[in-house]
This record gives C-alpha cells, sequence and structure tokens, in this order.
C-alpha cells in the first residue's frame, strides 16, 4: 500500500497488488466447449463492491463472459420468491455433496437433489422458475433479475448457449432422472435448454461483485436501492453457498476463506461477506475441479491480507448508538440518542442496556433514526419494548424517522410516540399521541 | 415482552417466555450411563452472554451437569494452540462427516478423522493437549482452560468419569483403530481415560454461554479480558462448528438456524454468533440423535424470533466511526475522529472513504481510539497508510490510544504519529516525532 | 410324489406340488407401464430342462410375457462373442453393485458400468451389438439370437415396446450419462429404444428353461445341437450371472438358493444349474424389488427340496469311466475304456490314475469316445499324454470316435492312433500310424 | 507333459512346469509382524487333493507357515456347525464388502459383520466357537478341528501368536466395536487373543490342500473318510468363500478364476472345486493387497490351463449309472442297474428317465448301491418313488448296499425292498418284504 498521488484510497493499490503475485500460467481454460476454450487465458480481474455499493475493481474487469454456475444462487433465490420456501425445499436439499459439481447426488429413495449448487439442483430450481413457462420465458425473467442486480441490462450469448447445448449429455441424464422422480413435470430437454440459457448470460466481475454485494446488503441492490430478494431468501441462499458452494472441499473452504461463495467454469468466483462486501474474482484458467486458479488463489489472499472471515465478525454490539446527548433544557430537555445501520438483536440490545444502565434523566428521549437502514423485527420489538418502558416510567418519547424505518409504532399498550422527520421538527415540542 | 416494573431489560422476560412455550415430555435422558438416565428430565435453562460479558439468564441455570461432547470444540482450539495449525491439521481434517457422532468416519488410507467434531477427531485432539503426558495432566490442563472460560473454577466428576469408562467399547474401539493409524503414539485406553475424564467436567448454562461469549469475541473472556484463544485459532474453531457441530445435518441447521453450535449428550448445546453473542441452553431429554429436543427447538426459536443467524449480519461499514468534529481553532484546529469497536477490512474502508471523500480541512487529524476494542493486522495496515497520506498532504496526526491498540504506529515512511492518552491531553498541540 | 397310473417320471408330479404350495395373492403386477399392470395376477409356471434336453413343465407354462431383464444375460454373451472379451470388459465391469436394478452404479472416474445386470450395463451390452447399427437391427439379432436358444421363432411385441418408450426417463438419463463417458457412439435416444425392443420379446417359461439350458450345457441348445456361445462366453456370462443376478443380496441368493438366476420385472426368473439344469418360473406379483414372489419362492424349494445348489455338486472324479473291460484274445486283446459326457479335468484324471494304477496288460487299449459330448483342452492334453506313454511303453491304442471329438490325435511324439467309427470295426486290428 | 519313464501321470510335470513359469521376485512378504517378514521370500509350493483323496504336490509343500487368514472358512463352518445357522447367521452376513480385509465393513444400526471373511466377521465367528470359554479352549478347538481335515496332529506357533498380539490395535479396535454392538459377551482382548491363536497354526500346502478337498468333497475328509462338515455347512462356507473369499474383486476372481478361494497374509490361498478338488498354493511374496503374487497367478494357470472353473460343471446327468444288464432267466431275471458316485437330483432323474424310456422287462430290478457314496435326500426320494412305482407294476425291487447308503427303504407304501451286501446274495431270489 504505497502511492505517490494525493490523498486517496489504499484499496486499488492493494488490489493491483494482488493481480500480480497470483501465479501466472498455471491451469488451463475449460475444454467443455470451444467458446470457453478460446478465452484468453491470461485475463485478471478483481472488483470489490461494500454492502453500501462502493466499488473497488482493477484488471480486466470489462471482459464479459458468460456466467455458467456462478447463476445457481441466484436462480435458487428467484425459485425461492415466487415458489415459497416449502415447495422449494421440498425438491431440492440444503446438505453438500462432498462431491464434484456434476455428479447425480440424489437423495435416496426420493431423488431430491442434495443441494441447488449441484447441477441436479441448479436444474431443478430453474424448473421452478415462472411455474409452466417455456425455456425462453425462464431465460428471460432470470437475465432480467441477474441485470437488476447488476445494475445494467445483461444479454445472452447465443453462441455459447448453442455450442453448450451439443455438449449436455450429463444435464440431460440428470433432468430426466428428476423428471422420473417427478421433481418437475416439464420435458427434460426443454429444461436443459433454459437451463443452458441461464449459464450463457454475459457479465464481467463488476456485474458479478454488484450481484454479490446485493447479497451482502441483505438483499437490496445496494446502488439502486432495489429490494431484489427478502431477507429470508438471502439468509437462504448465503447459508447454501457458505456450505454447498465451493463443492468436495466446503470445510476446507469455510475455515480457510471463510466467505460463501460460487465458482463457475468460464472462471469466475463470487464471494459474499454480510454485512460487508460482494467479491467477483475472473481468471479463465482452471485446476482439475474447474475452478480458476488465480481465482482461489485471490480470495485466499483476501481473506488472509484483509482479515475477511465469517467467523471474525465485527464486536456489534454498541455500533448501532451513534451518539448520546442532551439537548434542551428545562421541560424541553430530552435525551438525544443518535442510531445507524441495522437494528439487530445484539445492537439492540446495547441500546436496551444504554438505558437500562444509564437511566435518561430528561422529560423526554428522542431516537433519531435518519441514518438506520433497515430495523429487523427483533430491532423493531425491542425498540418498541423500550418505548413502551419509557412511557409507564412517564417519559415522553419521540422518533426522527423520515423513511419510517419504524413504520406504525404501537409500543402494545396504546402509547404510540411522536414521529418527525427531522431534529428541527422536534423544537415544536415532544409529544406522543395514545390512541 | 411485556412487564409491569421500572424500566428493565425485556430480554429476560423473553427468554422466560421461550422456557416456557418450548414442548414439554419429548425425548428421554441418555441411557449412555446411569448418571446420565438419572438426570432430572425437566430441567430447562437458557443463557445468553454477549461479546462484551453482559448476561442473560433463565431457569435451572445452576443446575450442574457433565460437559460431555461440548468440551470437543475447546479441547480441539487448545490443541491448535498447543502444536499450530499444520501438525493439528495433518492429524485431524475438517470436513463434514454426514455421519451420527459416533460414527468411525475415518479418512480411507490415511485414517485422519475427518473432523474434530466427532469422537474419533476429538479423542486425537485430546491425545494432542500437553504432549507426552499422562491422562490426568491432560485432564486437568482442560479443565483449568476451561475454568478460565467459565470464569470460576470447574471440577471433574469422578462418578461420571468412572461409569463411562466402563460403557466406552466403541471409544476404545476407535481410538486403537487411530494408533493403529499413529495418529498418536500413546496408549489407545490412556487416551480414553483423560478423553472420559475431559468430558465429566462440570458445568451450567451460565459457564457454558461465558465460554461460548469468549469465541464470539474473537478468543478474549469477556469478563476478564483475559485472551484464552488467538484469533485465528477461534476461526478455524467457529468454522469446524458451523459445518460438524450438529452432526448429520449441517447444511440443514446452518440454514434453518444459523448458529455454529455444538451439543453435548447430557442435554447442553452452546452456540456461538461471531463478535455477538454466546449462548447455552440445557435440557437434558434426547431426541434419537442423542440432542437435547429443548435445546434444538430453544435455538430454532431464538434464531427465529431474534434474527440471530450468521447470514443476517448486521450492516457495519461505517460503524466503526462513532463521531467526527472539528476542534481547536486556527493552528490548533484539528479534525476528531472516535472510533470504538474493532478495526476491521470493513469499517476501515469507512473511515479511508471518509477521509478521501470529505477530506480534513484542518492543520491536524486525531484518532481517538479510546474506546476501541481490537485492531486487526488489516484494520491496522489501513490505518497507516491513512497517517502516511495524511502526513504526505501536510496534515499533522495524533493518536489517543491509551490501551496501545496501535502500538508502534510507523506509517512506512519514517512518520511516527503524537500518542497521547487522553484527548485534554492533546491541548498541548499535535504533533508527530520523525524518528 | 405320488401317483396311481403306470410308471412315470415322479417329477412333474413334484412340480405341481410345488406350484400349490406357494403363497397365493402376494405382491403386485408392475405399474412399470399399463401392459405388465394388467397381466393376470395368478398364473404360475415352472419349467425345468436338463443339459441334455429333458423338459419338465407345470402351470401356465404356454403364457406368452416379456423377456424385460431376463434378456441381459444372452445380450451380454451376445456382445462378448461378437466383441470380444477385451472390449466389453473395458466398458462394462463385472462387480455386484449392492444395489437396485435402477441405481445407476457406474464405476468413479470411467463411467463404467459396475455390471451387466444393471440397466447401465445393459444398456452398454445393447449397444456393442452389430456395430453401427439402427436400433431396428439390434433388436432383429437380438430377437433371433433369443429364438435360436428357445427352439422356436419368437416376436417383439410392439405395443410394449412404445409403452415402455414413454416411461424410460429414467434409461434415458442413464444412456445420456454414458455416451457422455463414451461408452458407446450412438445416440442415446436410439440406444434406449433399442434396449427397450430387446426387452419387449415374447416368451413363455419352456423357451425360458430352454434358453438356461442352453447355458447350463455349456452354450449348446439340448435339443436342436447348435452351438450358440462358446464356453468362455458361457462361463462369464454365469458366473456374472451368480455374482450380480439377484441385485443387492447376491450373497444371501448364492449361499440361501445357490443357483446363478436372473428376474425380470414382468414376473420370469431363470437359473442356471452349470453341467445340469436350465430352470424357468413365472408368476407376475412382485415384491418391493420388482423380483416375482412365487418365483423366488419356487426357486428357494426346487433349491432344498432337490438339493440343487452350485456348491452342492456330484462327486465327479470316475464319472466318465462308464466301462472298462477286456476283449480278444492274445496279440489281439485290447482293454476297452468307455468313456462318456464332458471329459474335464477331474475325470481325465480319473482316466490317467486308473491307467496308472491299474496298467494295461493287454498288447492294446482302446478309447471308445462315442458317448462323449465334449472334450475340453485339458481333457485332450491329458488323454493324448496318456496315449503318448502307453505308445512308449510298447501299447497300440485306438479310438472309436465317430463324431470326432479327439479330432487329429497326434501324441506329441508323432505317433497317431489309429481311429475308428465303431467297435466293429476293431476287429481288423488295433495299430496307430505313425507318421 | 513330457516325460521318458514308464507310465505315470502327467500331473506333477504339469504342476512342476507351473512352478517354473510364475514370475519371480515380486512382491514382498508381510510387514506385518517380524515372523512373516523373514520368511524365506522364495518358497513356492502348489499341491491338490481330489474329492477323493489322490494328492498331486509339487515343490516346498513341506514348508510350514502359520495358517492366518485361511483359518475363516473354517472356523466358520465350527461355528455353523456349533451354533446352529439362525445363530451365526443372525451376527455375521454373507455380503460381500467390496472393501479389503480389515475394513470394519460393519452394517449401519445393526453392527454386523458383513462377512465372516472380513476380520469382523471372522472374531466374531471365532467368538461363537465353545460358548463361554477361554481363548485357549477355543484355540484347541479349532487347532483340533483343522488337525482333522489336515489329518494329521498340527500345532499352534507360539512366537508368531505372541508377535501378532502385539500388532493387533486394529483388531482390537473391531473386537471392541463388536463388543458394543454386543455381537458377543466376552472380553473384546480375550477374543483378539483367541482369534490370534487361531491364526497362528502352522500348516503346509498338503494340510490346506487336504483341508480344501474336504470341503470339496461335501465336508468329508477323504482319506480317513471322516465326515468333519454336514452338506449343508460346506455349501454355506462354499458360498461365502465364492462371493466373499477374495476381498474386494470378488466378481473379477469369480469370473477369471472361478474357484472358491481364500488367501492368507503369510501367503497361501486355498481353492474349492465343489465335487472335484481341493488346491493350496503357497508363496510368500504379497501384492499391495495381502495376497500372494505367485498365488494369484498359479490360480490363474491352474484355472485356465485346467478348464477349473465353476461355472464350466461336467455334464452330470446320466453318470451315475454305471452299467444296466440283466442277468439270470425266467422268473428269476433281473435288471441290474449299477450305481456310483453321489446320487443327486440331475442324476437320479437320469435313473427315473432311464426307467420310464425303457422299462425294465424282467420280474425283478436290482439297484446296487456298492460303489455309491452318498444319497442326497432328493435322491432318496426319487429312487423310492421308482421303487414304489416299480411294485405297483408287480416288479420285485432288491437293493445292493452293503454300506447302507438307502438305510430304511420304505417305499411309502409299506413297501420294503430286499436289501443284500453283495450281488452273489441275490442268487438265493429277489424278494422284497412288505410290512
Amino acid at each position: 500500500m504505497s502511492d505517490d498521488g494525493p490523498m486517496r484510497s489504499p484499496l486499488p493499490d492493494y488490489l493491483t497488488e494482488v493481480l500480480s503475485v497470483c501465479s501466472k500460467g498455471a491451469g488451463a481454460t475449460s475444454d467443455h466447449i470451444p467458446e470457453l476454450k478460446n478465452a484468453d487465458p491470461d485475463r485478471f480481474a478483481i472488483s470489490l463492491v461494500t454492502a453500501e455499493g462502493v466499488t473497488y475493481s482493477v484488471g480486466d474487469d470489462e471482459t464479459e463472459f458468460s456466467i455458467q454456475s456462478i447463476s445457481k444462487p441466484f436462480v435458487y433465490g428467484l425459485a425461492l420468491e415466487e415458489q415459497g420456501f416449502e415447495k422449494v425445499l421440498d425438491r431440492i436439499g440444503v446438505e453438500p455433496s462432498g462431491e464434484a459439481f456434476n455428479e447425480i447426488s440424489l437423495q435416496r429413495d426420493t431423488g431430491r437433489p442434495l443441494n441447488p449448487m449441484i447441477n441436479a439442483g441448479a436444474l431443478t430450481a430453474h424448473a421452478l422458475v415462472c411455474d409452466n413457462a417455456t425455456a425462453e420465458s425462464r431465460v428471460e425473467a432470470i437475465r432480467s433479475l441477474l441485470s437488476s442486480m447488476a445494475g445494467r441490462e445483461l444479454e445472452v450469448d447465443d453462441a455459447i448457449a448453442a455450442s453448450e447445448l451439443n455438449a449436455s449429455f450429463r444435464n440431460v441424464a440428470i433432468a430426466n432422472l428428476l423428471r422420473n422422480y417427478q421433481s418437475f413435470p416439464d420435458d427434460p430437454d426443454d429444461v436443459v435448454a433454459g437451463y443452458v440459457g441461464q449459464c450463457s448470460v454475459k457479465v464481467n466481475t463488476v456485474d458479478l461483485a454488484m450481484m454479490a454485494a446485493t447479497l451482502a446488503g441483505g438483499g437490496v441492490q445496494p446502488r439502486t436501492g432495489e429490494r431484489i430478494f427478502s431477507r429470508s431468501v438471502v439468509r437462504q441462499v448465503l447459508s447454501v453457498m457458505a456450505t454447498c458452494g465451493m463443492y468436495d472441499a466446503a470445510g476446507d473452504w469455510l475455515s480457510t476463506v471463510g466467505i460463501p461463495a460460487k465458482s463457475g467454469i468460464s472462471g469466475g468466483i463470487i464471494g459474499v461477506l454480510p454485512g460487508q462486501l460482494g467479491i467477483a474474482v475472473y481468471s479463465p484458467r482452471l485446476d482439475e475441479h474447474g475452478t480458476s486458479v488465480r481465482g482461489v488463489e485471490a480470495f485466499e489472499r483476501l481473506s488472509h491480507d484483509m482479515n475477511l472471515h465469517l467467523m471474525e465478525a465485527p464486536i456489534v454490539s454498541q455500533s448501532v448508538l451513534r451518539r448520546r446527548a442532551v439537548q434542551g433544557e428545562g421541560d424541553e430537555a430530552f435525551t438525544l440518542l443518535e442510531l445507524h445501520g441495522d437494528i439487530h438483536f445484539t445492537n439492540a440490545e446495547g441500546i436496551v442496556r444504554a438505558m437500562v444502565e444509564d437511566p435518561a434523566e430528561t422529560p423526554g428521549v428522542v431516537f433519531d433514526l435518519t441514518l438506520v437502514r433497515a430495523v429487523l423485527p427483533v430491532g423493531r420489538r425491542m425498540l418498541l419494548e423500550v418505548i413502551r418502558r419509557l412511557h409507564r416510567d412517564d417519559i415522553e418519547v419521540a422518533l426522527v424517522d423520515p423513511d419510517g424505518r419504524l413504520a406504525d409504532p404501537d409500543a402494545g399498550d396504546g402509547y404510540r410516540p411522536r414521529v418527525v422527520s427531522s431534529v428541527d421538527e422536534l423544537r415544536q415540542g415532544v409529544t406522543g399521541s395514545p390512541q
């Protein structure tokens, strides 16, 4: 991390250094189809996007390639959104297979694919999208979803799709097996055609890092602010990436790299650190497992150098409480609590504890939610309970909540705190309105 | 969450509610040995300890029981600390077994146990503690470790140990197999005797939650502040708990509950949410997998109701920056940046970005680290780089760092910022000292 | 075994008794396709054909049904005859799978089907028949083979074939997998169409017992005398039936029934006792493994009651020597050794020993091979060696060998015994002709 | 097969040739224990014993070595004799494991060893011998059994036993697992001690071939005539040898060699061809599976050159009928049927058919059983039925049965044929005695 210019972030320098030290020349491009075989083997790009949308990107980050298996977690998420957890979990398991990506890996008796990251599960997830639709409409729905996450319109590479369709004996085999177990009612050849289309959407690493950041941010596209997936779907998708995303060495990847991830045969890998970052790497030389050699290396370096590991999460207990101050005087005095980020159990607990250990000594308490991004259900329950108890102790409560993060703030006993849009507005008096 | 008293935390009320709604009477105490069989089947306790040591506890939380398999992650951590990663990983794998806890689960050819949470791996980890020691000294070392984490002196229940030793045909089998593969040089019977002693340490749920919180806090006992495990060991232990802790349904537990966990046959379960919480539950009625029925139920409820899930981490990007303010005037003016919590990559990135997007317009910049708990290597590198670049832009930097969180702050070009113990001290002038 | 008529074989009575005591009503016809579902569930037939062509048959032995999987051993034999052992063994293994018939059961890495009795192996064997042929020509070749063994022209049931083709998702899956591993170059759909045709050949139990007897007799159709398979192919086919024919309980079937066998989903089972018998049973009610309930029961009874078990072979050491007598007088005297059956090592050893322990005391020795069925290579070598040594001891040898069982009898040292067509011919003098 | 001496068997010459052509120097002696390691690696012996006791033996056939795993089939047989099929089959399965000899291979849930040829099954079989006995008494019972089959007193090599006991971690492991599943009530260490003793009985190849011939002859020691095992036990033992004897390639061994076999780590292999031969080979250089390199080679050659293959059994249908002749005149005339060998279903069927197709035209029929070795139950039933039907047709029947092969010949309707000791005795008249 060294530079002679004026103050700017050291991150790009660091990423460029990673580009330069990863091993050159090891591995070969996929020989699955000519289009992959002929990729420029020396392309290399790394892109990072934070959960808040800040992007750091180096190398060949404008080179496009087919998304391949990296589409799997997103299509699984789409199936969950469309069909609900019960139906999807009934048809696709969540257990690691300990096997290569193209293994059959169906459960005995039921024929249920072990997880959605292997081809059998991915084909089933694909077939669940857009009930009773044609391959074309499923591919379009998926292209549209991926575009929303990338923040730009993506395209399907028809040449790749056509070429892959001719090399799909194994996927046709799996689709027929699934059809035999009634995992879906569709024609197996049609499902494979749609799946091949899904895999042929063209992306670059910035697109992929943006998609990954959408998962890191709990389902909200960090630039457009669009909610793509519900929190519960994101939770499910990331859990499955953690245990099944890197195929046959789930435990090794999770302990050494510690980033839920997914790789594709065209040379891309994405990683997601919940609440923190989306990462994408591209380098088309593959190892014997069909995974990008420098992609794995880059992830190992990023995890090690930048202490990015799921199990090394920051201490967050009081992080939500940005500032506490007493404002106003006499009867108008109030304790201002400025919150920020997401309100989870652990940081809500910090707020509760702050109020218990150091009770407000003013007639009013104001929670400023202006910088709050999201209030989880548990955060809502705990905040409302604090409000209820403050009111019971004869303290008036007000919320500064311009974006309605704590909509309909009923404390449970009929008491509703006053809600305003800015602290300035508060000067007019802090009063809740019982109903 | 309802209560009529003066302001106090709603947490205990909520936990008490969980106690009351979990199913009664299902399952039976372990018939492994009489001592476990005769446990009061209706005992039930839940304890939570935050990474900062705040404890919430309800039910029979003073009831003691033998720790059993819950000792496994801690003894694995001890082996890693004592013998190093290379030696331990050479002898014990990290892959989920997809099998019951007492399966053999050794890798073909090498005989390496698949992971340290199954008995084969736990016996090997036990044998690695205190090289060349007797069973007695290994048990004492482990009892002492567990006591440090619990924050009180724990005892071995000799009656339980003696009783288990008589029912250990399977463990004797496994130990002989391991000895055959030269996993350790010790007498197999002696290793089993020590392992049985390790499993017989008596604990209650508060002890266990404190141990879990030690892992949640990155290896530091939250009450005593003692560092028990290095960060890298904690990372490893939690990774293994995530994929292997709940035996044969790793994917299901991780997606539905989302808390790295470990259960024991006496009825306890611990869970760890990194950076947030340690959790312990005790209820001795077991299901057919040998896991506490109400323990699992309580974890499912806590995860669901309190949005405690590894993949639902709070957005942390700016959480480290507690306050930014300009203080002093003219040449004495400085921008004060008050940091708190742990300094990770993601929040260090937030500091960097704050300085890039909104450059300091004062001749000095002061980083107040008083509330910082730990600075990770990446945080250190990024902070020092920011200091170097500020200095290059002719801005003087000072650190308020009473606990030496950023010890030896060499910016890399010889520049060293001034270090003081309090903001008050700063009034004497903000000057770094080149060396 | 009881009857009031004049002397006739008790066998049919016994078989009729077996028909009457096997459990009625258990199991159901296959629900694989309507044509099988609608079979009359109460049909029951047993047919036995000895290696010499004697037939015993009772019950519904004129009822025709589709041959289904019982075609597998014969088509495997045909592939071996056409393509040779090396090529076939390279593509299809011979190991029991311990799994159900429709399991995939391919070897890791190579994709080689474990054995030719599971569908994967049977599809591969089918594809190996008539290189580069169409499905139609393969089906015709197989129909023709089966007809030769049955001793009558069999027909393909087109309605069954068409119906099965619509329920072949699993077989299409397997064929695509095999194509993916390059087990064959053909179009997978075409291979399945041909395989389904093969399975639709219509047979009755007498046909099947005749086919089984062809294997029991070492490859020679017992009625027509046509050699259908070479001895080495028969050996291979029977070995595979012994270990893989009854699917997932090879050891249990071999120890309790002890008859190499093959079942089909239409309700038939064949069994072969080498050198002794071919057996066929038909009853379309199936158990949960897809095997005929009464078929299994009948085989158990036949094996138990009739001591038919591969491991309970008769003592054969001297069985080939039917008669020894001195004929003629003085210089014309010769020792006549009348042989019969097949000449194997063990019975040839009996001949050798007879000559060693009780040397001929006549100037000539005559081996009468009129009743000999076949002379194995080892038998030929041993007989010729005996002839060489007799000649060395100045004894003249002659062969009565009207069918040329010991063709070109060169003793190795140039001596060739005289060969005649009948004992009567011998009266003209017993003289070998040196060359 | 060439020799210049007077008439003698070519067999020894052939076996000597096999000795000379098998590969020299490949493989190494077992490094399991020093006693095995130090065996002379170049010893080589082949012994054959026919079911009737004729012995052919070449090479180092007086060299003694410990029997090791070759004891397994015999001890399994002993357990079956002592405890009955039900109890033994309940504790030890009969399915091939597809795994190496020292794999655990226990069935899920029950812990039942898959078969008696792997160590787990062999330890269980050992423990079943001599209920509630000490290790010493079990070893003595087994030594005594093996001695009866060898036809001489064998000894236990105490040095080998002691040495092996020190290298038995794996067997101690397996015995503890079995004890855990309650496969036996004995102390696991004691069972291992006994098992090691069993493996240390000293034998040479002639001993082993004699033991194998005892199985080939249906359980009767071919020299002493002592019945060691019942026919049903022999059937069971040979079935298990066929599918499980050569470990992890049951199908390959059965199809290429076709001889039920068992190997031992000291370098021996036995093979049994039912009704024909016992074979033993010794050469202590082992391959990577722990099997004698030249032992396997010799078996392959013997099978190939001598057409010794289970599936290439001789045609036996009429082999039992040695001679048919009319003797006496007028009312005294009788048809003499001279039988020999064992009377099985297939050859009994030949007798029946002979009587049906070519009815006796004399007032009496005499069956001469003098040369008959054994009459199987089915043979007895069929002979008696023929006698009943002959009597119903007013033909008097007599048996020449000096050894009581057809004891208590009640035809079922009260008719009992006359029984005499020799044909000469018959001159006194052929009359059955109704009762």
